[in-house]
């Protein structure tokens, strides 16, 4: 079944300098290390970007910075995935219009938050966008942050109707997983992502199109070679692989328990880009701590014992 | 200890049009009719407005249509605590000064949500804003919606240094709510609201300053009698009224498990304001479906046995 | 309307010898410490007993002692409330008909737990239970334990068909609690207790025949003066010696985070109880850890400032 | 590494007659069809048993019936690995015994449920059931039953103390059940079980030792042909019989809402038992309710297209 988009498909994260305003600088280097790292796309706008934290003059700023670095990559440019990220349905069409305008290629919709809804709402919320938009949507479901697990028999009828081109799966239920992969194998140009960065090798082997993992912005290469490895069949190279990068996620713990969730592996990602060099800082969005030099030590070490350093 | 604000101060609804679009008359209308039942101020842009569902633009439409009514009242006015509701801080800051230009007498911020926090992080977010804007802040404890409680201590001391004014509650934690109310007694002039319609005479009781209740806009009077007869000290009074508040919140309850719990409480306050010949439609915001004529049937009757048609 | 408990019920403490085994003559002195203090009943083998904790052979042990200390009290002697605490039905029945042997003029049963279950099978549950033994029941409504909140339309109903005859609510929410006792109202000998110390005044306010305050192991005098004062309508007396008691309950946060929330808030009402001389040993069950001197010196300062030393 | 337990290791279900008693000789029938199916062990007094229904003495009767069946199977008998669910540590230690007393070669044991614990008290717990017994224990880790999730580095260093010989993990967590296996790498004889059976190819990918799937008492030659081709390397053979009983695994979604989620999952289990002349009732333990003609109708096509009838 030909699919429009597969493959590894990084969230790019979103380099602040010290004063705690967007780098742009550091946020074309990272965009030229992940195309040089083999992705397939760009996750523009996701959780891993922190999005959340960002004003709406910031998010203008950090997807017309990356689709300029990706469009100066000529024919190497890969398709820009961006986040419309957004409480409710209206709000998520002004939102997607926007970054459409701004060269979105396909647009990334979450079930709403903040409201307490249910199925039937959330159904009508990704069919009134739909209606708005005439680009390709993934819906993402990620109910760590919503607090609403998308169900599977919901986005199959909303890919079979056409309203959804895709899921990012990061609801951490492998067993939903599975059956979604299943139950869309034949909904023609329907592609599932798993968004966890260390069970990439067995999503695959289910039957996954690909992976947006917050980690690919260190080892974007680690990434492409385990889906390599996978789509030519040797799965023993792709767990190895795979067993490799999830050694390489430890760096998300070093904090172990100082700053948040969302601080700590956020924080951790831009520490180990920083430590490479591609990014200049390491801050964190307001209100969210940087990582300090005992933890950035911590990374340091994992990032050499991986060949990183 | 003088308190700045107390009493009844309910969070207006958002009366639309058939069409979807604001019905400003029926606002004004709104606005007038809690201004008459005696209520001691105004909660804009609550979770009652539909907040989370409303564009920017209509954002502002309503605060500067519900300020223009107020101020039509001459000496009635009341103040204006107006919701600054987006998913973090600086995106807060930003919402706030466009309230506080809008009008708003004291801002009202919740904990983050979609972002993924910790207590830290929140008390950095609530000093960021205070840091920023020079109207009283209310904290608003809402985890059903932010899925992050705000910790007693926290807020005492948020309290203590003058970050924030007061605290409304929504948590449905009656034991922290009165160990709040107990921990900042000898705060001056930090008022503490509960939300829940039902039990606001033994919050009363337990020594909190006043009610911010969504069925306030139906009946704002009945919720000013038992607001009166608690400072009177007459409490059989004011726990008979709360009864009776308590028989009339039973509307909520009438789409039973037809609609999610947003669109069946706010769906029941506008259709019950309709039936009252106070709004014109009890339309919805998208992607929320409105009460039915049967669901309308049903309100009309406890309506009624309540004296209020 | 008439009812056969009400007032303050206490669920009594398990003392152990440093050793952990049962220490029947300091629960012995528990028991005329509870009736000395005006209580009304007492719940035995009720989560402050550490009821999970215990063996079956223990479980009997603790009946048996309480119930003879109850009884050598002559007229003063008071109904025994017991849990018959299983996972599911079956085993529920059987330790319904063991208590009752050994005394229990009332059963408290609770949903199930471990087991998945819902509403219908909840109530097939208490129905059973009902047919197999001829006492009262209460049902427990504690969600923080059972994961499972008895919805109030399943206990008026199996309230109105006389298969429980009152609920012990600990869930928690005081919206749903004020819904039931309304709903309830007109039910001949239909009791509800709230188990939060810290609302009791509230909670009678609205209606409740009474409580079952772990910290009324402490305090069972305070519990019984503020309930004469609600009985008598002299609510600004109740509420101030709820304040008080909220006060002395603040024992349950001196392990700060240490121990489990099991063990701090047992621990505590243990330690007052040591340092009292009402019990030889502050012991916990296994696998929970005592509180240490640190807390103890704590809680002494708290048990002076409120008189009780 | 070798390990002492690997393979297929279905937890055996619990057939009753139409009056709700054990069935001994559906048991025995059902013990016969799982090592005709070449399973490499039984896991006893399991969830899909119904063990927290069950009491005492329905307990031993289910323990020794399948001794007995399996040490008639001669050579051919496996290891029986016996559930000793009981709330709390002194509890699980007199359950243990007895199920050791009758056969069992291994135990395995929750975190504490009802209780209210930490990661302390559950070390704690599981030290003193190992101090207690002499015979080998896997941690079962189910959050959606105990509430607690069993913390990966305390499972890491209960393997390195010799105190558990494994884990059981229907955590539904892939991410912590990759990084527990990971971790405990290194470890002899530390042998790690996915209870998920629609993702057995993945979790055997990332290094499992093997699978303890409730549907394996329906097909337990799929699950062998399944890990056979995963040791074989064979991991497109592993995925396509995957996703053949990922397709079998449809028949517990049957009864799509009209029970519990636990009778709903064993209930399909049972019938198609029934279905397929292994056992004579699909009778589901006190309250739940058996599966109906509709839902049997609709697992029998599943059966049959499966192979299966």
């Amino acid at each position: 079944m030909s699919t429009q988009f597969q493959g590894v498909i990084p969230p790019v994260v979103t380099p602040r300098h010290a004063d705690g305003s967007i780098d742009t600088a550091s946020l074309t280097n990272v965009t030229k290390h992940l195309l040089d790292g083999g992705v397939a796309g760009l996750f523009v706008l996701g959780s891993s970007a922190e999005v959340p934290y960002m004003t709406n003059a910031e998010r203008e700023l950090v997807v017309s910075t990356i689709a300029e670095a990706n469009a100066s990559a000529g024919a190497d440019a890969v398709p820009l995935i961006v986040g419309a990220n957004e409480q409710t349905t209206n709000r998520v069409i002004e939102e997607a219009k926007k970054v459409i305008d701004l060269g979105a290629d396909a647009i990334v919709v979450t079930s709403m938050y903040y409201a307490i809804g249910n199925a039937s709402e959330t159904e009508t919320h990704f069919r009134a966008v739909r209606a708005a938009v005439d680009k390709p949507i993934f819906a993402y479901d990620v109910p760590v942050r919503t607090h609403f697990k998308l169900p599977t028999d919901l986005l199959v009828r909303l890919g079979r109707d056409g309203v959804i081109a895709g899921v990012k799966d990061s609801s951490g239920d492998d067993v939903s997983f599975r059956q979604l992969v299943l139950a869309a194998k034949d909904i023609p140009n329907f592609d599932i992502f798993t968004g966890h960065e260390v069970v990439v090798d067995g999503a695959l082997l289910g039957g996954a199109q690909g992976v947006v993992p917050g980690l690919g912005n260190v080892d974007p290469r680690g990434y492409r070679n385990l889906f390599d490895a996978a789509q030519a069949g040797d799965w023993a190279k792709a767990a190895s692989e795979q067993d490799r990068l999830a050694d390489l996620f430890e760096i998300v713990y070093t904090p172990n328990g100082r700053v948040s969730g969302g601080a700590a592996g956020l924080g951790a990602f831009k520490t180990a880009l920083q430590l490479m060099g591609i990014i200049e800082s390491n801050t964190m969005s307001v209100p969210m701590p940087s990582l300090n030099e005992t933890e950035t030590t911590a990374i340091k070490v994992i990032l050499e014992r991986n060949g990183l350093l």
